[in-house]
């Protein structure tokens, strides 16, 4: 069973990880490319001071980085070492992993990792892929991150390496949903002036009611901040999931109206001014007269 | 069989109109509150000059003003007389205005119009609603207005009073679905590098291909003119049709995904800021401290 | 301030209500049509059995019932006396129901309530509208319905008649986005072979995650009951309210498109067949010779 | 200039495709599995009848069997010789074509092919990616393929390799769009009793309104054919360029909800029962109470 592990990457996410683990009294040797947060001066450094087989927590950025970090672990751990990439990477990518690193005999765990910025003190919730074998072996780490209760209520072991990910991809994609969903109810509310209470009604569902969640109480809080959100702007980037779960849905022929129109408001959001309503009104003028205003 | 109405409202549309009329070799007497291009003075004016029993077009913009006239035409014309709302009025307009007219003994026919600032040429597609008599009895007119061309091919007597709007009603929802599904193409073809001409693309759809259509003529005259609409703003009106399609479609329990998104994408392009996306930036910064904009 | 209320309607939610009102300590007068539950034979008796000014909740279905039993309080009430609806009621009926009350000088309030089977034991979400010392007599009754905790997460005093119910509908409408949200991840889960434990998932989402709430606690509920819901079918009703979500909607230019998705599914669900999928697929015959099938 | 060429596929496109080129006084020899079609028994005796350069149009069905063809072309045919892809292929698959072939100097051009059955009569619209030279040299058959008419009216240019696809796809999304518009308008009209004649509604339609096109002609057609279209199921098929269409909205940050819409339409009117609606279901049933449909 594990209980030293290496673990790649000490931002925003992998530092709290770190502290969690720590607290449950695991041994964690850390490296960043930043030397302030960093417990050694390079992945070599962390390798060497890791116990075999050697057990190592990629924690860094999905797409390039994590593949960069990967290919090096690849070419400096082991026979029968193990990789857990916990990154928002894309489940294919987990595939690719596994099967590179599979060549030189080092085994490869997926683990989708939800909980942000509370997850420090809430713990995280865990969506892991992987084989049956490996996933026992991590169990300690697993249940040093994920939340107080059941375990299975915090943790799920999903499938074969890229379940994880892919899991934590349908996650996020529901996300988008449940956002949208507060969202567009949130504006019908502040635009009717029936309406006198808006944040009150946001708080007063947080109990009783159908629509409780924890996106709820982040709602109130926020609301508790800025009572209208005057002081931020409707602007909103998207990270990856949300497109993956979207395109997944049209890979597998499931419809998908509402987490898609989630994604498409992100897209619009972004937008100073849309080519598509550029040509709805060209349209318009072009038959009916209708003015149209200079740009 | 009627050769000579009245007609009042004298705007962009009912102007072509009397000419058409007047081409066919029928005879108009048009009022409008501008005297320029009014054949008379008043109200009275026009029904004075009128053969009995008088027939009256009333071509003015829906709601209010609509209203006013009709209830106007209540209070002067006689029993046997004859009201058309050629207007793009509500089809529950019609039905509330047939009613009170009938107590009169007035009768009452709605015409949806289309084929905007292009119909004085082109004629224009009439869907009518009303009695069988009285549609019968205002043929020369219709065909007066209708494209050449076989009489089904541009005319339908769609059903009782309201029929008419509310086919006219639903051919605008589909408008706007149309209108959306070019706009969505234009914006992803002008975002993509890999396609160097745009403007060409559409112009070479114009004969032969799938999607050949007079919106798509329409759409290439706007981009002859003005070849990446880079002169124009996003910001697109609407003007009621496309709401109540939508809210019959919700009244109905059909489903109208495409023309609802085409709807709803007009009222984004007219918003300065989003309050759902502002929203859905405060949920992601509570959650996992991604930054926001400030207003 | 109010200790003694009369209650029409005593089924799912009016009967739950009752019990909790009566086990904080107030009396509540029952009436139903059916005799079995009804602690009095007729609403003449309900009303004979109230200390004045009194107080009525009204627990009945929206529409016609609810019309009639207003109608009949309208009449049988006097001056000063209260009525409370605490049904599913659009908006605009407040408006009526309150106007038409006033004319006798009998006050009127509207109450959303949120909880549904569960809030007997949990307490019910509470959203008010009506005037502020109304409101303010009728604080022993909302306080013994609404959850145990801080009173604004389980009540809001929303604004004038009109604005609880509003406040409950755009409630609903999200409740629709969220349910559907879950839904378009569960069906994306089940269809990809990778994930090997759809319900493990959803089970291990109850902690730590961004996407936990109370819906996906009931989804893992009903995942336990059946863990691939395949002894139901995929036939969904829809009440009223999000349906009146989306009009008020499209009546304030909002858009709206995760939760008209999520109402348009709904219609979906019900269809044996689709006039409008009919047409796409002659479409596609008719331009390509594809083949349809027959019916 | 092209004068002969080889034609790989003579079903349903290719095979009028070679009729129109012959008409235009091209001269075609044609090469199909399927030997009563067929001007020579294999590929290796069409290439030994062609002149140098040799021209190949390939006509199959995109995916694995283009793959082959064009991988049997790169072996078989010599410098300086050309092959073009007539087929539905993805824009990424002309890329890889085109890089393969090249590296034995071997010409390769994508053209997207409109017209469907009626191409035959009617020409073919044309969008072409490829060098300016070949495109050139090339023009004799594009002439002769396209409709009547302005040349730029039915083909175009529109870029490097892969151009033509591309443009063909967001052809294809943009019909999706098309046809679901007009589907969503027709099942409205037939719920709607008040309309009486929704075939005539189409019919009148064709001219002078603003939605005529050649989708609605063939949507007369078919209820020419069947009024109601009760004879065939709402079953719809899709081949890929609509689900492209949809992925290039999410790689480029384009929104596309109504042709969005449309695709997931189409992949609900292909399933037995909606899981997703499954899971609404339950969550109703498991919050208020409400009776689900036993499967």
């Amino acid at each position: 069973m594990t209980t030293h592990i290496g673990l790649i990457g000490l931002g925003r996410m992998g530092g709290n990880m770190r502290t969690r683990l720590e607290n449950a009294g695991l041994t964690v040797t850390g490296y960043d490319t930043n030397p302030e947060v960093s417990d050694v001066a390079s992945v070599d450094e962390l390798l060497a001071a890791l116990p075999t087989p050697r057990v190592v927590w990629v924690m860094v950025p999905a797409g390039e980085i994590t593949d960069a970090v990967v290919t090096e672990l690849g070419d400096k751990l082991s026979e029968g070492d193990l990789v857990i990439d916990g990154g928002n990477s894309r489940f294919t990518e987990d595939e690719r992993h596994a099967a590179d690193l599979a060549e030189r005999g080092i085994r490869f765990v997926d683990a989708g990792v939800s909980g942000g910025i509370w997850g420090l003190d809430n713990g995280y919730g865990l969506m892991v892929g992987g084989d049956k074998a490996d996933v026992a072996e991590l169990m300690p780490v697993f249940d040093a991150l994920r939340p107080e209760g059941p375990r299975e209520e915090g943790f799920v072991h999903a499938g074969p390496v890229g379940a994880g990910h892919y899991v934590k991809m349908v996650h996020n994609g529901i996300e988008y949903g449940l956002m949208q969903a507060y969202a567009e109810g949130f504006e019908l509310l502040e635009k009717k002036d029936l309406v006198h209470d808006v944040a009150g009604s946001f708080k007063a569902w947080q109990r009783g009611t159908v629509v409780r969640s924890w996106l709820l109480d982040l709602m109130v809080r926020a609301l508790d901040e800025d009572d209208d959100l005057s002081e931020i702007e409707g602007y909103v980037d998207d990270s990856g999931e949300g497109r993956w779960t979207v395109e997944e849905a049209i890979a597998n022929a499931v419809p998908m109206p509402a987490i898609s129109a989630s994604l498409f408001a992100r897209f619009e959001s972004r937008q100073e001014d849309s080519n598509a309503m550029k040509a709805v009104a060209a349209l318009r003028n072009q038959f009916g007269g209708h003015a149209v205003k200079k740009a």
